[in-house]
Order: C-alpha cells, then structure tokens, then sequence
C-alpha cells in the first residue's frame, strides 16, 4: 500500500485521549441542560395521546390562565405552512398539530412557564377534543387496499423508487442456487444519553438564538427558515457538546417548538424531552420488510442480487427516504456484482417518524445480504469466508452503481477478521451450540448531493499573538471526538503541540456553512479542510519567521512549537514569538488559514448512478456465540472487528468508535426491542428497552486496517458507521452456524430462536 | 469646509436611536451581573484598613476551615513579580500585598465560597498583623524631604518630566501682563452605575477565561500575563457589556484575583465590587497641584505659558504617569502659543491608586489655563471672547509640541457658542450676581506611542448566507453608543440596512488585537477600519451580483438593501439573494472584509515632540451661572456647548455625549468631593459623594460644528472626552464675572465661594 512512512508524523498514529476527555470525566462539560440563563422559562409539550386521530378542538384559555404560564402556543401560532426534511422534497408536517394527529406523541401544543412544575400542570389544563382514527403500525398493512390515507397519498405510499442495473434476471438465470426469502428489522431508538435539548432566545430584532446539541447546525437554518416562513438570517444556531447523536440530533422538532414559544414569550426558553418523550418523539431506526433474492454459482460467484424494501416511514418523512433510497444501494458495491434490481416502497404508519441512524439503512440490507450470502454459501458447501474473498470488491472498482473504489481493504479486512479468530481452526473445533459467523461492510464517506450548491467543507483556523490555534471547523463533534481529529490534524499540518489547538463546536454567525456531521463526511471532508486551512496558516507563520530569521521560506519548518531553519538546529524561533510578530506588525490582524476541499466525485444522476462519495470505508467482522438450546438464549463469546479506516488518525479513538459500534450493532441484533399496542409504545425507557450494558457486550478484538487512501486527510476515511453496519448479519450468521436456524427478523430474542429450534425439529 | 453634500448619505446624519437602546431600556442586555455560570463560587476581597502599614504576617488557616470555603489566596500564591501599566514603564505593585500596604483597600487576600455571606464571614476569619507606618495624603507633603518612602524612590516622585519648547522666559518678557498662581483639582470617582465585577475561569488546560465589562480587552491580556508570569496566550477575555466605563475599566486588579482564586479553587469565580470597593479602590481621577503663570500682551496675544504640576499617584502607579505626562500639554495647542515650559511631578501618597478618567489630565489642566486666560484678559480690559478667538489654534496649524491640526473647528465653536447665548448682549445685560463664563477645549483623538507595535485598528466584517452583516471591530462601546456608530457607519458603507448589522462586544478569542476604547480614538480610528471592512465587502458582494446580473461590477451598487445595476433599476437583486448565493456557491465561506487604518501621524520623540494623534477635536463652551452670596451656592441658569464632531455620523448620540460630559463636568466643578480623614475615604457611595442628578443639570444648548476631517471615517472626530474637560473652567470664569471671585480650587464649593467673598471683602 501506498504508505507513508509512520515515522514521518509527530502527530498522526499517535494514540492520543480526547482532547475533551478530562472536562468530561470531571464534570465540567457543559451541556445545554448545564447552561444557565437569566430569566429563562421551561417548555412542556403537550403530544397526542392517539395514534391517529382527527383535532376537533384545542382550548387552551385555562392553561393561559394558570399564574406563571408565560405562554401558550397551538398550531395558531405557526405559519401554517408544511415543512419537511429538506432532502427529502416531501413536505408534510406541521410545527403543531393543526386539524389531524398521526402518532402517539404527536405535538398538538406547548407551553412556558416560570417553572417545570407549572408548564406541567398547564398542559393538563389544555383541553382538545379529537376524533379517533384507524390506525396502522406496520408498513405492509398501511399501503393495503381500503385503508384510511394518513396524508394525502396512494395506499399510504411517501416514496417509491426502482433501481435496475445491469440484468438481474439473466443473473439470477446463471445461478446455480437461487434463495429467495423474507427479512425484517424493527425500529432502533438512538439511546443516547443527553436527550434532546434546548435554550432558544428571541431576542429585541427578532431574531432567533438556539443553543442546542445540533449535527447540522448550519443546514438546520434552512429548514427552520422553511418550517418559520422566515428568513434563514433570522436563525443563529450555536451546537452545545453532544452527548451522543448517532444521527437523531440533525434539526428537531422540539427546536421550532422553542422558537414559538421564545418569540410569544418574549423570554428565554428551556425545552428538554423526558426520557419517555425520547422514545416516543424522537426519530428512530427506519424499519424495513426486505425481500431479498440472490443467485451464486457453484463456485462460489454471487451472479445477481434484487431487493424489494417496504419500509416504515412512520407519521411524518424526515429523512426517511433518504435512508430507504440512498442508504440500502450502497452494500450493492461491497461484492463485484453487476445485476441488481432495488425497490423500495416507504410507507406512512402511525408510529413514530423514522430518520437517520448511523448506517442510515445500511445496517438493515446488511443484515439480509450478509445472512443471504452465508446461507448460500453453506448450502453449496463452500466456505463463507472463501466466498466474502472471491466476491470482494477491490481498489479500482467502479461498482454497479457507478462507485469508484479509490481505495479498499476489504479484503484484508476478510483476512485479518480470520486471521485474529483463527477461523480455520475455529471452523472445526467447537463446542456443542457453538457457533462462528462473519459479514462484511461497505460505506460512503459523505453522501454528495443532499445539498448540491456545496457539499464539501470549509474551516477557518485563528492564530492569535499568544499563538492559541483555533480550529473553526463546519462539522461537529457528536461524541465521536472529532475535536481530538481535528485538533490532531491541525497540530500535525502546523507542526505544534496539541495543547495549543483548541476546535470549536459549531457556530452559525461564526464558521463557513457546512453541512455538519454525518454520513461519514466529517473526517474525509472536514479533516482535509482543516489541514489545509493549517497548511496557510503555516504558510503566513514562515513567512514572518523568514523575515525573522533572515532566511528563505523554503528552508524553515515548524517543529514541536519552534520554527527551525533545516540543517541548522541553532537558528529557531519559539511559535509565540513569531505569532505576537505577525499580529502586532501587521496591523493586528490574527493569522488565518481557510480551507475547502471538496471531494472528487461527480454525485449520481437521477437513476442514482454515480460516484456518490470521494472515497469509501470497508470492514469485516467475525464472531462466536453459544446457543443456550433450552432458553433460545444467545451468548457472544468473541468478537472481532477489522476496519478499513484508510488511515488511523489516533487508533484509538478508531477502535473506541468501532467498539461502540459494535455495541450498538449487539443491542441492534440481539436486545434491542420496542414493544408496542395498538400504537402506544409500552417500554419508552431504560429500564424495559435494553440497550447493552458492559456484561452484554464480550471481549473485543479490533484491527485496523490501513488503505491510506488518496484524497484523504493523511489517508483517512470514515469508521463510524460501517462498524456498526454489519454487526447483526454476524451475529445471526454464528447462531446459523451455532444451531442450524436463520433468524430473519431482528433483534433475535431468545423466543424467535426458540421458536425456530421448534419448527426446525 | 470640504463638506460632502449630506443628501450623499443615507444613514451618516441621521438622528438614530441607539441599537442596543431597547435592550437596555427593557432590561434584556445581560451585564456581567446577568450572567449565570453553573457552579460558580463568589469572591470577596480582603483590603488593608490602614493607609500605610508593615504587614507582619497573614493567618488564613481558619477561614480555609469555614464550611463553604474553597479557596482563600494570598501573596503566596501570586507570582511574587512587580507588575505595572503597560504605558508607563513603572513596575511597583503586586497583586496581592507582600509585606507591605499603602492605602485603605489595598488588596491583602481573597476568599471564593459557595455563597458571598460565607466569603464574607471568611474574611473576617483571616488574621492580618499590620505595624502601621506614617501616611501621606498630599503629593506635596508627600515629596517633602524626610518622608518614608512609600516606594523605593527620592522623595516619593514616582516621575519627573521637564518639556521646554520655544523661549517661555523671553515669551513671558514680552507680555504686558504675567500671572503667576496655584490651581488645585481634587480626586473625580468615576461614578459609572455598574461597578467592576467579573467572571473567571481556569479550564482544563490551563487557560483563563474572563467575562468583564474591560475596555482594553486585548491590550489587558499583556498586563495580565506580566502581573502572572504567563504567556499572553493563557489569557482569553470577552468584554460583556459596560455600563459605564470612563477610562476606570481599563484592567482592572479584580481580574487578576479572580484568575488566582479560579486557578486554586478550579471553579468558576464570580467577583463584584461594592460601592464603597468602587470608590476606595477603583482608580480615580488624578488630582493635581498645578503653578500657572502665563504671559499676555495689552492686545490680547497670549506669549507664553508654564506651568509646575505636582500630581498625586496614589498608592501605585497605573496610567497616572501618562496622564499627567501625556494628558496635560494637549492644551498648549489650543491657542497659538509657541513658548511653552511644562515641568510634571508624579507623587506616590497613601491614597488609591490614581489613573485614567474622561479627559486623561486634560481637565485638570484645562481648568487651570482657561481660568488664568479670563483673569488675564479682564485685567487687561479685553472681552475673554475675543482673546480666545485671537489667539485660537486655526487648521493648518502645527503647535509647539509638533501637533499638525488637519481640521480645526476652534474658532467655530467660540463663536457658535456667542451666537447661541447671545454672548454681547447677556455680557452687558446681566442680573445681580450673575455671570457668565467661557471655555475652550482641544484633545487627541487617539494618542499614538502607547503601543509602538500598532496602535490603529482593524475590523473584520462577517456576512453570511442570510445576509447578516457581523462586524468585529478592536473597540468596545463602553456606553458610548459605539456599537450604534459602528453599525452606521456599516451600514452606510455597505448601503444595507441598519437592522442587518450587528456589531460584536470584543473578544480577543475573536477580534484582531487592539487597542480598545480610550484616548477618543474609537470613532476616529476604529470607525476608519469598519468602514474600510464594509467597502472590502462590498467589494465581494457586488462581485458576485455582477455574475448573476451578467453587469460590469463598476455598473453596480447597493441601495436599501438591493444592488441595483446604477440608471436600470429594474435589474435589481435582493441582498439576501446575493449573500446566498456568494456563501453556497464558494465553498461555504462567508463573505469576509477585513480594514486596517493606522492614522498619519508619526508619534512622539523622547521630548514628546510630534505629532501624536492622527486628528484633533477642538469645542467651546459657555454659561450663565448666578451666585448667592448668603450661601455661596452656585446655580448654573444656562449651559451652551459648540463641539467640532468633525462629522456628526449620529448627531443625536454626540449631543448625548456632549450632555453627560457637561453634566460630569459640573459633577468635577462643583459637587464631586471625597472627604478624607486620615486615610479613610469618610463618603464611599452616592449617597455622600455628589454626582450631578438631573435637578443639577441646567437646560443645554449644543451645537456640533462639522470640520469635516479628511482623515475621520466620513470626517468624524472624538467628542467624548473634550466635551467634559472645559467645563469646571467655564463655570468657575461665569462665578469670576457674577461675583469678582476666583477660585482656584475644585469642586468650587459653597464654602470656597463664601470664604472668596470675605477674603475680598
């Protein structure tokens, strides 16, 4: 591989702790919810108790009345006017409920109040008379024949798109053995700790401040100006440390909410969901009925692969069809396979709306292609390892799809799954109910085209006289630690100590528009952009060091926080001295550094054929698990994950991103279950919703793998979804293995393997 | 005069409320006071009881044992280095006292708790052993021979400075009449309504962070960083808004225990002063002994002036060198005299440290000066008018201290002001006890040389996709309306509307360095290097405009908000359009401006000869007091003020300045007295110390005379400090003509002006 040579870096490699690491473990973080302002009101949100139903009436004159209600908004309140996700092009929701309500949790009004307490007590003083209607809770009985539309649409349908490439018919033809089988995924709740929250002022020029623990802070201006019918300028967004995102802290309702209620108030606003109010409102894992049909040879050759997807948008289209359209191809590039046919079908339920969470619908195909694949494999004796290898894809592929693989370790990433696992032993040596499996993943590195105007990044970087480096990226740290890469980055392009750096969070009336963190983009796009907005920086620094030093610019560098003439150790200066000399002489201008990169790729045309993303992540995982036969229970008793991550940035923080990944992949395909009746959701919190817990989650061996790819910062790629990707299909590969039963539907709860073991005997 | 025709601007000239005046008027603007930190302790401070004492040793062991006490700090946890003004070269005082204290709220030790009444009751826990030594209250008793030093130096002179230009004995020769007396001003508090208070803190990585209402943000963090023995770079301070600043809120000695008790209790530190703090510590205005003696001839010419100043430093030396030094020969300028001796005597006492007020030395010399010039023509039978406008500074000119006036509105302003009170009439026409009096004023409007590295100022202007005008200037409105100027001036030069612009408090995480507000060179200097910013980005926007508009850049301008292609106002485009579409369209990146202004001036040489500012401000004032000689009181029945503005960009806010600076004015001449018994200040709060209220204010006439400077940003010049310096004078020249009494002593009591009129009788 194209490698530079470790030793070159003083920064890069390094396994370094985050850099916000200590004010978190200390306490001194502050959170949106740890942010006090003078003055400030509480918002409660009053959410309809009926999964579907018609609003008759809202009476909110006793809640006015309550002393220290500060203000009561309905949809009166509102604009008026239909808003969506703007990828999406849908535009079907209300702010707040105006004559209709479409899930259990639906927001019909709010209120502000002097304290959390009264806000309560007045939004049990709002009286609404609402007429029930039928409700639907599962995509296939939604889009039936006869049911009541839950908006203005066919059979309930948001979406509909095929995607034909090459000629999956005569693929399917070529096959020696075809399997053509039914899978299901439920909803996943992002279960981050920090739930959604937020002060929103108004202030005296009518213009809106939100502080709030926000992915996309610049883009989310776009929306809200829609959702308001304002001006985007009337927004200022400014992102608080995120406690966890996952994808469910892009723009929120709750925001729109603060917005209405700051602006009649005439006062600050804290809005903060409950727990419950987390599961029932936010936006979870899109759920999908995948129909998956696959043809492979007897050696081992995958010749076709079509899916029919119908999935649950739920009540409202966030980025639900996003996730269903741009998210479920991208696993077509991860085997050399040229005829493929999707379709999916995205459906109005009653149930929560659904949206972005890491993998953004990869992890739902994942599981069917990769169990697929194993079963296929098994059933014509071939080995699934051997057969992920034949197939995988490789560096200079362009894919069905039009992807082009500038790099790619997959295949190491095969091989170092087996090599850590000594899968060829363990193949043959295990216990009874013992069971190995392995799946593979593929993912963009952000997705061009949601925002076509710009979808690269740029950053900022200040140096000021006392040579503090402020990194003013336009993506955001959402718990992934994103400040220690790009602190990381920065430190290595300028040559200086880390200390020195310091990255904000984001900013509207402060960094570029970006279109903030997500799809992988962050450190492929947002890492080169600060290394080269460091790149000038260092470039202006010299060249007050050359006048300094009488030297030329070319002979100088920056090394460990001094400016040192090559070859000539004695002659140096300290960092701070030529950065209060470049300040004070120069009019006192801090030293700025921008930088833009934007990826080399064309995006996709309107059958989504193209080069969507300027590189691509791969990885492969591995795992064994014991069946408990009499209890259906699964146990995991290894687990290994290798990753393409192009480069390393600082290997810990890649393996910390991909065991978490990992973790959620084990709530996602073991433990992670929403129960609901008749639309209400029955366990809206920790204690019946079981995310993994440190005893869930088994000894973990991670490798990386390193492709150093081209365009990226350094070489690096992203890792934060694909290791969460393929994590299920693994799972259900080794039960497969373990005990002879496919489970199709996730999570795989001890009853549903039970419930196979039965029907198998 | 070089005027532009008004009509050529749109918001230059306008009467326009301040834009931060509804915030305030509502109580929205968050002071210092208004903020909440989670977690924040308070401060309170120990100070000395004694004028000047040994300290013998400090005992904190019990108030470290007091429930709710986190830090307590002393001497020890200083850096135990001298420290002083940046300006003034003199290092003589440490942070918190070492083994000496030499004046009654001289800083001993602090204390940070959990709620200020155990902070309080902390202090009284701590034991301090003083052995008191003799106190000097009076520079001149102070310098007497046999003192103890208050510091290591002769005769407790803290500076001496001689400065002869021309021949003053042959110019003194050549006068008919020769004056030779003693003027005496007293200490000024300067009575803004917030007092200094602050938020610090010390973050994880060694970094401190200060909210407060500074005037001198970037300039501060030097001295921070010499009285900590830390790079300038540990230090980060944002300006909060200030309610009220007048040259007291430079760096303040509160900051720097905030940062010793953050760092040791690693908290957040809330410290506030009281009233009585305010008026025993804070640094107030420098009182002055000053020998007079000027020469005039029988037609009026003025052929010489000299004068000996023995000024009181106080307890330590802060910018009181440079007042006395600096602040003290701008009135040489105002009128034609080319022979001139100034001798400056800078005298430690045991009273508060002395230093920056509204004027900077200006008044207390100008008191002197233009008292002797209306003694010295009613003498000599000639009208003080005439005398003035005879011997008045005229554009053109270069003074004896190398001054060149670029613009002079002298002369326009004496005679603006007889116009206005109808000066020949009232003169003869006047009733019993009733006089009037004359005064003239000229000043910097910005004194070069203070820091030789770059003393201008730079702006940074921020447009971003909605089109929101961010100006980031290196002045702070200190209460001034400079964010109200700063905005129009903006605005005019970007031909957008006023509610687009938002001008930044400082921040130097943010701003380039600069200076801050001080010496009136905000408008002239800074308003310079917004303008330049705004045209820099005007530049930018109209480039993009003539892309979509397919027109040649020079077709283009922008108007109310719309670039219109100049003689086709229907191809016109919303700016919002355009800021869109340059944001989207160019990597994300904000439209930038950046303006640099550094005035034509070449500063000083180590005489002080040179031209020392890059403009000058020159006003007159008059007024008509009457004087009861039962009770010696002073009513002042009419006030008239004519200012050369230069340009008014908002005449209505420079009448306010001229308004309050009258008002402080008669507050300095009349009422404002601190009583001092051995010591101790006997009345520390508004209730015995006597700031002018509305009842003391006379109805005001004002006039602003419009030189139109070729350097000021639109022709403006400074108006706040000249409009409070003639003032004592001009009332002190009217009790001289009501009742033929002189007093050469302010505040001009009822009990001086009795005492006057007994000794005359």
């Amino acid at each position: 591989m194209n490698s530079q040579r470790p030793e070159a870096f003083r920064m890069i490699g390094q396994r370094i702790p985050r850099v916000d690491a200590r004010d978190k473990a200390t306490g001194r973080t502050r959170y949106v919810a740890d942010i006090k302002v003078q003055g400030a009101l509480f918002g409660k949100v009053l959410r309809s108790p009926y999964p579907h139903a018609r609003v008759l009436n809202v009476d909110i004159s006793r809640a006015e009345r309550l002393p220290g209600v500060r203000a009561v908004v309905t949809h009166a309140d509102t604009p008026g006017v239909l808003y969506g996700s703007y990828s999406s092009g849908i535009k079907d929701e209300f702010i707040l409920a105006k004559d209709r309500v479409r899930y259990v949790g639906d927001e019909v009004a709010a209120v502000a109040a002097i304290d959390p307490d009264i806000a309560m007590e007045a939004l049990t003083l709002i009286r609404v008379n609402y007429e029930p209607l039928p409700g639907y809770f599962h995509p296939e009985e939604a889009m039936a024949e006869g049911t009541v539309p839950i908006h203005p649409s066919d059979r309930n349908i948001a979406s509909h798109r095929l995607t034909v490439r090459g000629d999956p018919d005569a693929g399917l033809r070529e096959a020696d053995l075809v399997l053509d089988d039914r899978f299901e995924t439920d909803l996943q709740i992002h279960a981050y700790l920090e739930p959604v929250a937020c002060i929103v002022e108004y202030d005296s020029r009518d213009r809106f401040h939100l502080w709030a623990p926000i992915q996309n802070p610049s883009w989310s201006r776009i929306i809200f100006a829609e959702a308001m019918d304002l001006p985007i300028g009337r927004f200022h967004c400014v992102q608080t440390p995120i406690g966890g995102a996952f994808g469910g802290k892009l723009e929120q309702k709750l925001y729109l909410i603060g917005f209405l209620l700051a602006r009649r108030a005439k006062r600050p606003i804290r809005l903060e969901n409950t727990r419950e109010e987390e599961f029932q409102s936010s936006m979870p894992r899109v759920p999908m009925v995948i129909y998956l049909k696959m043809g492979m040879r007897k050696d081992g050759l995958i010749t076709a692969k079509t899916h029919r997807i119908i999935a649950d948008n739920g009540a409202y289209a966030k980025y639900a069809p996003g996730v269903v359209n741009l998210g479920t191809y991208r696993i077509d590039g991860l085997y050399r396979i040229q005829n493929v046919r999707n379709e999916c079908i995205l459906v109005y339920t009653n149930r929560p709306p659904t949206s972005a969470f890491r993998g953004f619908g990869n992890p739902q195909i994942t599981f069917a292609v990769e169990s697929m694949i194993d079963v296929l494999s098994r059933k014509l004796g071939l080995d699934p390892l051997e057969v992920r290898i034949k197939n995988a894809a490789l560096p200079g592929d362009v894919t069905a799809h039009g992807f082009r693989f500038t790099s790619c370790g997959f295949r190491e990433s095969l091989e170092e799954v087996g090599r850590m696992m000594d899968y060829q032993r363990v193949r043959r040596e295990r216990g009874p109910n013992e069971g190995i499996g392995l799946s593979g993943t593929t993912h963009v590195c952000g997705n061009r085209g949601f925002f076509p105007l710009f979808d690269g990044s740029t950053a900022i970087i200040r140096v000021d006289e006392g040579g503090n480096v402020r990194v003013i990226p336009g993506e955001t740290d959402v718990g992934q630690g994103l400040l220690t890469t790009f602190a990381m980055i920065a430190a290595e392009a300028l040559g200086v100590v880390l200390d020195r750096i310091r990255v904000d969070e984001g900013d509207t009336d402060l960094s570029a528009f970006g279109l903030g963190t997500w799809g992988d983009r962050a450190t492929f796009i947002g890492g080169n952009a600060v290394r080269l907005a460091a790149l000038e920086a260092k470039k202006e620094i010299l060249r007050v060091a050359a006048d300094m030093l009488e030297a030329n610019v070319e002979d100088l560098d920056i090394h460990e926080d001094r400016i040192i003439v090559k070859g000539t150790p004695s002659r140096r200066l300290d960092f701070e001295e030529v950065t209060a000399r470049a300040v004070y002489t120069q009019g006192g201008s801090p030293i700025m550094g921008k930088g833009t990169f934007i990826p080399e790729s064309d995006g996709a045309d309107s059958t989504l054929y193209g080069n969507i993303s300027g590189t691509y992540a791969f990885g492969a995982q591995g795992c064994k698990v014991r069946v408990d036969p009499r209890t259906g229970e699964v146990e995991i008793l290894e687990f290994y994950a290798a990753h393409d991550v192009g480069r390393a940035i600082n290997p810990m923080a890649c393996e910390g991103q991909v065991e978490g990944s990992v973790a959620q992949g084990i709530g996602y395909g073991l433990l992670e279950k929403v129960e609901y009746k008749d639309g209400v959701m029955l366990n809206p919190g920790f204690l019946h919703y079981r995310v993994p817990t440190a005893l869930d989650v088994p000894k973990m061996c991670t490798a990386l793998i390193e492709s150093i790819d081209p365009a990226g910062p350094f070489g690096a790629k992203g890792v934060a979804e694909p290791s969460m990707t393929p994590t299920a299909a693994c799972i259900a590969n080794a039960i497969y293995n373990a005990v002879g039963v496919q489970i199709k539907e996730i999570p795989v709860t001890p009853q549903k393997v039970l419930k196979a073991l039965k029907d198998k005997r």
